[in-house]
């Protein structure tokens, strides 16, 4: 495939700007050979405009032809073969079986919501009968569903180029939905971006897709971002990446004359407690499990583990001094691009300065910072000194984290009070750790969206009951969640139908329940007819 | 029942600040007796902390506990008879039918509500099983239900000082959710507020609920709002009233160093469609439902039609011939206080100055400005005349509408184009006019919360299916409504337990389902356990 580096607008494809920028590839800093256009913001305005042209229709089709589209999508992804997934090892330094392993987990989420579309429950249809004789009142024939809101603009993560990109849940949701789509291409990886667009589109072609229910636009700086944002027609935004810009972009999204939902999954620092229990079990197999995920995709997952707790014993400096051999042993490997690398390299200079914070362990072999290779680092500290240092509360996204000993219980009590909300947070524990260390548990909750227990946060299993998110800054709005069969509530709006006429009602509300979807009928769950 | 005007700060009575107010009976222009302390920045941090600390309490308590505690606010609302309806009726010129109307209403929403926690299933409990043998990495176990956010302050309705006010759906959907509630009470029912606010603290008291569950706070001013919104204990604000008020709250609540949601349900033009099968079948009935709904509660309801659109015709010219001879009739009536009598007397001069706007009808008996009393104006205008003048577009909160004649099925596709999100559409047809008009009913799909057919939208059902919501300016969050059953999503988010033990679950989750609610197991509903 011949990448162009223009927008892809509908059919049709643009550079109207002559501004153009490259990726490059992390591992030797070389520029790639295609120059990518930025997408101005006349050209956003045609993408934004026709994605709202072809709304209704899009929205109105029967579900089957959306799950078709779905279908269709995955069979171009997976027919790009190795070439795409060459390219996005080559933009990311991730690699290839990562790649691999993204591509199928995004053919795999896609499927996931064609089935969900098939099933057609989803929409949530509820329906109060009418009572023409009640008094003093007649009651109304009162029905709701979900329906999409139209044109979604979705910016991709950084660290997953296929699997929360272009190709990820918030595209493959807000389709499923019935909303058209306007991806602003990662610039770090412009051109797994164009590849992944080029099959969506060429999907929408097969499957007779509307002209404009997906576009993609490219840009390097924040304008076209912030363009896209503003534009009057898109309805809602998502996206995935760091608490600096989503907060950014969450602003915009609140300041326009008519606000806009914009759906940020943010930083996340991922806490680790360790209660005494587990650390007696089984120390040798916590430490690497913590290594494994601190230093997975060299630490550049958004449910690292950025800082693990336990209560101060012999067990506890034991843990802690396998974690160092371990951390000691790992290879400094290619981050992202060097934005990522400079904001880690700066992030671990920093921690030098504070002298409440003493280096646990590093990786025994130097990091070559000209292919963009960060080492591992872990830090110990005390309880006190943690909340001497609220930087150590925030995310540093790579491989590093820190161990926090802490006197007793209430130490960590204090520390989980303090914490920000995370996407996770991890338990390790006995059942008999879980009854004492119940005040514990009790404020965890309050923190995180997901809480594991005897695991490890990295690795998120796409399914119906999953929530990647939580309270801010891990997520812009914790009702909502980017990953998960209930990341498609981001893109609808109950809409109520009262009194209107069974046959123009939409499939899902009309008495005969044609395709027998689960449906809440004065107050009981059903799939029967009215 | 002796008012104090005080703040009620759990069980503490509060009045730090020597600033008062008094509410002020709108039809004599006095002010009422008792004098109303601002609550100061301490007040209200001592409120939200309050809330915060208890909150852990009342979210791990038994459903069926909260729903007792709802029970018992509809016992003390009731056991205060018509004491509380006279101090309704003389803050807000409700005549004494109307506020019982409320009070009802109030207490069937409570409850409904109580219903909804004893039967289960709203926590949309989620689990999806685990498989230790998956490959290539094994399959967790992962299951979520929607959880309680925290403290949540609460702004009611001018217009319904009983039912969406200290005692509507916002308090009572976030009590039952588990969230402790700060109700900021409305300066022009302030008394009316205290009562309410007494009724909930007793049965507070009665039912064990730990102390700060509840609180109250007054003010005139905007500081205290603003206040209550910024204290970083709270985690969402709901909201009904003006579009300037919600939206500079929303603003406030945005700008946040942790931003969170806030909840308006704002202004809304809620328009009209009179098709023309309909005209001919009807003209007095409908002159008569129109005219009603548009005078109904002295044209104060969030759903009050202040547009009317018709096609160019003799059937049209005669409904607006009946629409003003039954508007002349209508008696002038008080309104809710001075501000909104002001702000509708400025709003009827200004349509004065178009020159494209005929004034169409007009009450007959003249108004007392003195008694706060509105006249019932109807006007009418064309399609481009309203096209010219946006401002007909925005809601003139009073008994006032335009009626509009659109030369063809085109002008009145142009017109909904042009519309606001409005919490309500009506559409007046038969079912021929339903297939002639479908390009219409497309575009109007994407405007309103609620559609109606050949009905009125003054008078919202309290059901599960009820959508009270819409786009902005609407609402500030299309996906939420602030009536009906689904309004208990605006307090919640899911939390999700990976490889939870059973045994620490919250009850929804695990295995044995000892409450029987529908749950999703791997994707499929049941009331089965695991």
């Amino acid at each position: 495939m011949t990448l162009t580096g223009k927008q892809l607008i509908g059919t049709t494809e643009s550079a109207d700007s002559s501004e153009t920028f490259q990726g490059v590839n992390p591992a030797t800093g070389k520029p790639l050979d295609t120059k990518f256009h930025e997408a101005t913001a006349a050209e956003i305005d045609r993408a934004a405009t026709m994605a709202d042209e072809v709304f209704g229709t899009f929205r109105d089709m029967l579900a089957e032809r959306r799950a078709d589209f779905l279908e269709a999508i995955v069979e171009e992804t997976l027919a790009m073969g190795d070439e795409f997934l060459e390219i996005a090892s080559a933009e990311t330094g991730h690699p290839l079986p990562r790649c691999t392993m993204e591509r199928d987990r995004a053919v795999n989420q896609a499927r996931l919501f064609a089935n969900l579309l098939r099933e057609g429950s989803w929409v949530d249809a509820r329906i109060d009968l009418g009572d023409a004789s009640r008094t003093p009142a007649p009651k109304p024939d009162v029905r709701s569903l979900l329906q999409p809101i139209g044109p979604v603009a979705v910016f991709g993560a950084s660290n997953f180029p296929i699997a929360i990109s272009v190709l990820g849940a918030d595209t493959i949701s807000a389709l499923a939905s019935g909303c058209p789509v306007i991806v602003k291409a990662h610039p770090a990886h412009p051109g797994t971006c164009e590849m992944a667009a080029r099959a969506i589109l060429k999907a929408a072609e097969k499957m007779r897709m509307p002209e404009g229910v997906f576009s993609l636009v490219q840009g390097k700086g924040i304008e076209s971002g912030t363009t896209l944002v503003q534009h009057p027609k898109i309805m809602a935004a998502a996206f995935t990446g760091s608490l600096k810009g989503g907060r950014a972009l969450m602003d915009v999204a609140a300041a326009r004359p008519h606000p806009i939902p914009f759906y940020a999954e943010m930083g996340s620092v991922n806490p680790i407690f360790i209660l005494p229990g587990a650390l007696k079990e089984n120390p040798e197999t916590l430490a690497d499990g913590f290594v494994n995920a601190l230093t997975l995709g060299v630490g550049q997952f958004c449910t690292n583990p950025g800082l693990a707790l336990g209560i101060q014993s012999d067990e506890w400096d034991r843990f802690s001094q396998l974690v160092s051999e371990r951390v000691a042993q790992y290879t400094p490997s290619t981050m992202l691009h060097a934005g990522i690398h400079a904001a880690y390299t700066d992030g671990i200079l920093a921690r030098a300065d504070n002298e409440e914070l003493l280096l646990l362990g590093e990786s025994e072999a130097e990091a070559d910072p000209n292919a963009c290779e960060a080492a591992a680092y872990v830090y110990e500290t005390t309880q006190q000194g943690l909340l001497n240092d609220p930087t150590l509360l925030e995310e540093l996204f790579g491989p590093s984290s820190t161990l926090v000993s802490c006197g007793k219980l209430t130490d960590m009590v204090e520390i989980a009070e303090k914490l920000e909300g995370s996407l996770s947070i991890t338990v390790h524990g006995t059942e008999a750790d879980l009854a004492e260390f119940k005040p514990l548990l009790k404020i965890l909750q309050r923190k995180a969206g997901r809480l594991i227990f005897n695991g490890f946060p990295v690795g998120i299993e796409v399914c119906h009951s999953m929530h990647h998110g939580g309270p801010f800054p891990a997520a812009s709005h914790s009702f909502f969640t980017s990953i998960g069969t209930r990341c498609i509530q981001r893109f609808v709006r109950p809409v109520c139908y009262q009194n209107w006429p069974n046959s123009q009602l939409p499939l899902a509300l009309q008495n005969e329940n044609p395709r027998g979807v689960w449906r809440m009928i004065d107050g009981v769950m059903t799939r029967d007819e009215v």
